[in-house]
């Protein structure tokens, strides 16, 4: 056959997302060259000692130089300014494209930045672990998980197709929409979840000291579960909730309202209604289990990780 | 050395809890007859067919009669009904724990019927998974977890140290409060988590058809975390916010108050105040896997379990 689909990928910020994408290109040998470039020395140096680029230039300038595909995988808020430093080292025919958890903010951030010559199209892998860094990726992380393209209106149909074939060879299922019904939909499953589970830690932790000390023995009862997706990067969760905060607070509101009613069901001993309610909630896991999008070992299979048997 | 810690041990109710119990005192030789009754017939042929017991009579006053440890294993709204059916079966020094997430109300319920020549000791396994019944169930649920053990005032200390050691054998820890404690301790650990997991699945359900099937499909972008314990049994959750009212209460009140803030500072965009939270709300995870009572793999591990590979 031909060769790799990307001649030059240049990937911007060597975090987990931009680490497992070069990790990715390079083991399915999805890119001829696989470039990456960090704003950090200490990370850099990292890089290229892991060994997952030919290249780890200083600067976003020198990796989009000649790039036949550039990712940003920084925080959202930082788009802007990366979109602004790379811009003049496109090539004709470029993409630039990104990894942001928020679409609408990064689409008005980019895009004034972008020659002519060249094409934005944002996207999202809806995948991720709780940690940060160059040493936390893997060329897995994307496999069986959704990739949703969110193209702007008049985008050239065959840059889009070039990144959608890039991240299907990643091992990702693609899925285009705007970007604001991306932010509405991520909003839901992923914001509004990420910011109910940082506070229910907050409040554990405002509670007396010897009280926050025994929730963290007893967190075995459903706390700890939270306690994972709150340990998450502070900065990229900042920038996604300043930057989608509209379809947030949508979101935010309307599950407030609902528990109110759990609140008031409770405080009145309406079990019938709790009943009910409990039992609606459980074909929504098995839906997620059905579609792969989840394991269905109890308890997430922890305890393989743990003792090495499956309980 | 001697025998067997526990004579006769006595189960009712065969479900995760119970037939977990029945299944390590087995393996464990904790008991000279292990004795599991459930209301159900069904249920009954089952755990005989899974092995797990030495006798399976057809009632809970059949199953104590004799024993000298009768472990209560239903939800916590039927424990007073079991403790009434089982109490005219009691031998002279019989201990009678249970299970229940909720101890505050199982007291009240059951002391009542409790002969004056036997002795009640409540408790509460902090471990669990997300699934019901006897296939549920597995001899290791209990280790390196923790149980609960909550005396009232004057229990017999011999009784409560028998019960421990019966807990010890199983591979738990225990540590010994009051039931008004447990169940303040529990409200932020385990119901409040419970609660707000249901609720967010319960708003996802509510959206428009089209948007449902995407929070299903996009899941892995936090959601899904939550639908694990929002697919937890109806009645044994119906039952422990019916009967831990005020506690849950409480604890969700500093919940909402604290959500209301975070809220705020989306609206206003006060980055640094969502950054500050973020950052604080890390050290809590760090303590948890520090205690043994979480792992580190990324994403609970869920990777080892589907692909058989580490990531
Ligand atoms: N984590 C997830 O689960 C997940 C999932 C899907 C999408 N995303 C998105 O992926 C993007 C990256 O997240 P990540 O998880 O890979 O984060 P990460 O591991 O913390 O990496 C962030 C990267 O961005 C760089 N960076 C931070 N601020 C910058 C700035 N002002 N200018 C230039 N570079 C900057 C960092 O450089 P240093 O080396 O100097 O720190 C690092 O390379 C975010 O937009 C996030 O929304 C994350
Ligand atoms: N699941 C957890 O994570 C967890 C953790 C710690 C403690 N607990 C506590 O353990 C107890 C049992 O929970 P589980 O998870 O084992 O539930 P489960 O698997 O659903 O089993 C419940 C058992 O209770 C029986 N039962 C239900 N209603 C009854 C009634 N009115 N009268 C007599 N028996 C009745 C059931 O009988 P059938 O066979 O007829 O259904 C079944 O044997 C609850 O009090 C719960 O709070 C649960």
């Amino acid at each position: 056959m031909s060769g790799p689909l990307v001649g030059r990928l240049a990937i911007i910020g060597a975090g987990l997302i931009g680490s497992s994408v070069a990790r990715a290109a390079k083991e399915k040998g999805l890119a001829g060259t696989v470039v990456v470039s960090d704003r950090d020395a200490a990370v850099r140096a990292r890089v290229l000692e892991l060994g997952f680029a030919d290249e780890v230039p200083e600067t976003g300038a020198q990796a989009a130089e000649g790039a036949d595909i550039i990712v940003v995988c920084v925080p959202v808020g930082a788009s802007g300014a990366v979109a602004a430093e790379i811009a003049p080292a496109l090539k004709p025919g470029a993409i630039v494209s990104d990894v942001g958890s928020v679409k609408g903010a990064v689409v008005e951030q980019m895009a004034p930045h972008i020659p002519a010559h060249a094409h934005l199209v944002p996207a999202h892998p809806v995948a991720g672990t709780e940690f940060s860094g160059p040493d936390a990726g893997f060329a897995t992380l994307f496999e069986n998980r959704w990739c949703i393209v969110t193209p702007t209106e008049g985008a050239d149909s065959e840059a889009v197709a070039k990144l959608e074939g890039l991240w299907r060879g990643m091992g990702a299922n693609v899925e285009t929409m705007s970007p604001q019904h991306h932010d509405l939909v991520l909003a839901i499953t992923s914001h509004v979840p990420h910011l109910i589970a940082y506070n229910i830690v907050g409040t554990a932790e405002h509670l007396e000291h010897t009280l926050t000390s025994e929730v963290i023995k007893f967190s075995a009862g459903g706390f700890r579960d939270f306690t994972r997706i709150a340990a998450s990067d502070p900065t990229m969760w900042r920038d996604v909730f300043l930057y989608n905060r509209e379809a947030v607070l949508e979101m935010l509101g309307r599950f407030t309202e609902d528990l109110s009613a759990l609140q008031r069901a409770i405080r009145y001993g309406d079990g019938d209604a709790l009943f009910e309610h409990f039992t609606r909630t459980r074909a929504i896991r098995r839906s997620i289990i059905e579609q792969g999008q989840e394991t269905a070992a109890p308890d997430f299979g922890r305890r393989v990780v743990k003792d090495g048997t499956a309980g």
